[in-house]
């Protein structure tokens, strides 16, 4: 039995969406930026892929903006933000413990150019809390940058709350959205989103695309240099096939969202259900205000890459945590944030699940995951101490 | 009659290019950098398109690094550039008049940020001369970037001198050899190339997809931050069915190179011969050390735009110049820069031809062209001054 669980790294491109960019190649080959009929037919599906995609998150065409994913609108994003702060003389931003790396890594570089972050806390559940932002916000505060939802524990964030605070106290508010799009509802004017990051690899588009929201009004700061493409904003022929694959993918999603989610919810609940029956383990984040797809639970006295390599021996794909920071030893930076001490944080298991995953799978994978704690525990030194007293345990 | 003659803007992908990318999605849904068997698989063969990559251009796989294009691969590269030389203290960098705007706007950029900018005329012929640069190198030069052929009208640079003089010199040499991976033999170690980009969708790979090759020694900056991808230095989930779609498109191109240079060069020549017969036209760009690909005319009295929507209307997909400056009413910065002046720079053609041209394609845009220049001829206010003797002709 062959499982994938680990969507929040990457999805299956769905067949539509790989369809729809073999015909942009047959169909659509000439460069949106030329001027004849070829180019020109280019540039009108280039335009109506813009179009669909703004208005399946509620926003204009023109506050659309091609990236090459997720990490690049980001770092745009953040950017831009910064450099319309700067000319005010405003240069705090807000974070959150527990972003993506594509926004600490880039919060750390506008530290060293002179701006103060400050990240927030996420508690427990692993949620922000709106109160503690609003104390956060400061006159010189330029930008809020919360997450939509985790992608490690899958916990949403409360967005339109936050949409609203940071309106009221004219701060730019920018979310990644990553996980989110495509997954649950969004609305940036009715959730009075300013910036807002994705990429459609995660909602079954293909690799190598993802947009930007800008709302009208805010200026961008170039990241990448060159031609003219979107409206001078981000240079490089734009990729047509990945932006109408892109377009395809997020339709699909959203149209089968609801049906989607409500499976998935399902199985999710399922699968937290079996795993919890494990001593000594807890879920990772909120049970309640969290994606669908997400189950994040952490083994006391096992060690998290033992226990993929044994899941995978028995056909299930599943994570520790972000894909991005894998080969890393650091325990992860998201359980840190919710309180996990490092050697839980080590023993810990995301599964992502898609919207095909049966219930005999999640029992497998309960099954399976019972089966391999267990023995992993057998021989650990860890759990030896935990048994023998030797060491207090943590969890429960 | 369809004929596309604008390959210099974009090119068809490749059959077999577009196969890869297809089963790649199939066979490879992983993300590369996660651990399970379906991750590795992934990795493995993200790692066997790198070194296939390297190998094609005479470096080494960590060598190379994966981009979403040209645009992204040149800023990246010329951050770096000046990064490693501002640690040193050297902040002088040399380039030429007629760069892409990825490198031309990417140096205005660091000049706003400190750097000093020397742009080396390349005269009538459209070819930097190397003792020009020679003189041009100081002891705070830590920069040259020449690209390897023009995108607009095709001369060929004399990359493996510029290269031995960099290498003496102690300096980085950067070459944006977009317009040229794939259609004229590259080999980095011979010709002392320290930093090399190329854009997958110029020799019939997907869009949204590059390389930038950098000597290894050299630190790269990164312009995407975020995760852990790309040893560290470009974030975002790697594109493989891209970067697969990549590899298959440059093997192909560099199989075929020969038999497609032989051709076109004949084709080329061809047209050449053909457009030089219309009166008061002129070929821009030397005739000799060009990509066989490209014809460049400047016809007096006419303008571009509307030469460029008749041939359309005769089913011509031809260019003024470069596509990522398209929409601009200013004349072409390349055409500026080898002389021609503005009134000369707008009536101006480019073709680029690839390997499917025929001949009996070639004559029918010779006619074309004689024809629609003609016909536009008739009715300029221009070309009457020019022709009642108001105006002084300046071709011919």
């Amino acid at each position: 039995m062959n499982i994938y669980a680990d969507n929040a790294a990457t999805t299956k491109i769905s067949k539509a969406a790989a369809q729809a960019m073999t015909e942009c190649m047959e169909e659509y080959p000439g460069n949106p930026s030329s001027l004849y009929s070829l180019g020109q037919r280019a540039k009108e599906k280039l335009e109506q892929s813009r179009a669909e995609i703004a208005a399946l998150i509620g926003a204009e065409p023109r506050e659309i903006l091609f990236t090459s994913g997720g990490s690049e609108a980001d770092n745009q994003a953040l950017l831009s933000a910064a450099m319309i702060g700067k000319r005010k003389g405003k240069k705090h931003i807000i974070s959150s413990a527990f972003e993506h790396h594509a926004i600490l890594h880039t919060l750390k570089k506008l530290e060293k150019n002179g701006f103060e972050v400050t990240l927030l806390p996420v508690h427990e559940n692993g949620i922000v809390r709106v109160d503690e932002l609003e104390k956060a916000i400061r006159e010189d505060t330029c930008l809020v940058t919360i997450m939509t939802a985790n992608n490690e524990i899958g916990t949403i964030q409360p967005i339109s709350e936050i949409g609203a605070l940071c309106r009221e106290r004219g701060v730019i508010f920018h979310t990644d959205a990553v996980q989110a799009v495509g997954h649950i509802p969004i609305d940036v004017r009715a959730q009075n989103i300013d910036m807002l990051s994705a990429s459609a690899h995660k909602f079954r588009g293909p690799r190598g695309t993802g947009f930007l929201y800008f709302r009208k009004g805010i200026v961008l700061s170039n990241l990448i240099e060159g031609g003219a493409q979107e409206r001078g904003k981000r240079a490089g022929t734009e990729n047509l096939p990945g932006i109408v694959g892109m377009t395809t993918a997020l339709r699909e999603s959203i149209d089968g969202m609801d049906a989607a989610n409500a499976h998935k919810a399902e199985i999710r609940d399922h699968l937290i259900e079996g795993l919890s029956q494990i001593p000594h383990s807890a879920l990772n984040g909120d049970a309640e205000k969290r994606l669908s797809g997400n189950v994040n639970f952490s083994f006391e006295g096992i060690e998290g890459e033992s226990l993929l390599i044994l899941l995978d021996q028995r056909g299930i794909s599943a994570s520790s945590g972000s894909a991005c920071t894998s080969g890393a030893l650091d325990p992860s930076h998201v359980l840190l944030s919710i309180g996990r001490i490092h050697d839980v944080a080590h023993g810990s298991l995301r599964l992502s699940i898609g919207d095909d995953i049966t219930t005999e799978q999640a029992d497998h994978i309960i099954k399976s995951v019972k089966e391999v704690v267990e023995y992993l525990r057998s021989f650990s030194p860890v759990w030896r101490d935990l048994m023998t007293g030797k060491r207090e345990f943590i969890l429960k």
